[in-house]
């Protein structure tokens, strides 16, 4: 059986969301066609103006539909002198919704990749230079992934900071809470043991 | 924080595709921001058109683009006689990969369900009705869905059925092939056993 051309096109259109098979995809058109309409134009409408109005904050690189994000806008937060460098505006919303920073962040949109070809410049290194070098910055947080590519970024802008005197902090990896040992990977509960603190006394 | 108004509004419109809750259509938008817009406009067209042409055949009542779909467009199909009753066009969908049904279809879009309001004209069982009275239909395969609305529509188009001295059938229920009895259940177990087959002499 041949379906319809533009809901083999609508199909083949949703793939392109992260996860979604052939399967979803074809639930998705049906579902769409059959009960939601308003929806689907509302979806098309949605993905136009995001598309249109979302460009990047100039000061700390994450999406945003404003030359200033609604963080790099608040002087007050920009007064802590605390700057975490992340590699996603994703990374962003989680930290945030810990309510435990309240500093600015600097958003990579990746991480150093020189196989791929990805080199400072491309996640902003340099504007993040020009940051270290004009900014009254006290910290430097590091909250790039715990994969090679995070740690090598991490490393590479721990350099760039020292250049500029300026104090790095790398967030603690380890066993998640609520995790239980048994089902941690290796690597985690390598960054467990080596980043123990002792426990009675009330190391920092 | 707050998100930009369009990433919020693209984030809620994304919520509207079947089983994609808060962390997948953030998940979604941002990947589409970040890595593949020409992605997202063309996602935007190909909703816009699906919505713009796809209607519902004017014989089996399919999502179809055309009057009469590629299915109800082929003689040789409708010559067979044979008329399969589903619920959904995904259910054609399926029937069509098995490469076993070579007759036609008719799409009730939905089940009977007079709670809900939903009765038989509601899906389309008057114009089925007709096509009982006009075409030399020889027999109704009754394949809507093994639950209590499928089994009443079931019921209920076989009086509409018998009425026009049609012959009708319901497809089989029993244990999924390749499955283990063990995790089947208990309605399914109940159906295959009361649907069992003498086995050794090769009875229909
Ligand atoms: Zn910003
Ligand atoms: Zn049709």
């Amino acid at each position: 059986m041949q379906l319809s051309p533009a809901i083999q096109q609508l199909i083949q259109a949703l793939r392109i969301l992260p996860s979604v098979g052939q399967k979803s995809a074809q639930r998705m058109a049906f579902q769409l066609l059959e009960r939601n309409r308003d929806g689907a134009i509302e979806l098309a409408e949605a993905l136009q103006q995001a598309v249109a109005k979302v460009g990047h904050c100039e000061v700390c690189r994450t999406l945003s539909e404003t030359s200033e994000c609604s963080i790099c806008a608040q002087v007050k937060r920009r007064d802590t002198g605390l700057l975490c460098i992340v590699e996603t505006p994703a990374d962003v919303l989680a930290i945030e919704q810990t309510g435990q920073f309240q500093g600015c962040y600097f958003v990579l949109m990746g991480h150093l990749s020189p196989l791929d070809g990805i080199g400072p410049e491309d996640i902003g290194l340099d504007k993040l230079a020009e940051r270290f070098a004009q900014e009254p910055i006290q910290e430097v947080i590091l909250a790039t992934n715990p994969t090679v590519e995070g740690e090598a970024t991490a490393h590479f802008i721990a350099e760039l900071a020292e250049q500029h005197q300026i104090v790095t902090s790398r967030i603690a990896h380890g066993v998640p809470v609520g995790g239980e040992l048994e089902y941690v990977d290796q690597a985690t509960l390598g960054h467990a043991f080596s980043g123990r603190k002792s426990f009675l006394k009330n190391s920092s």
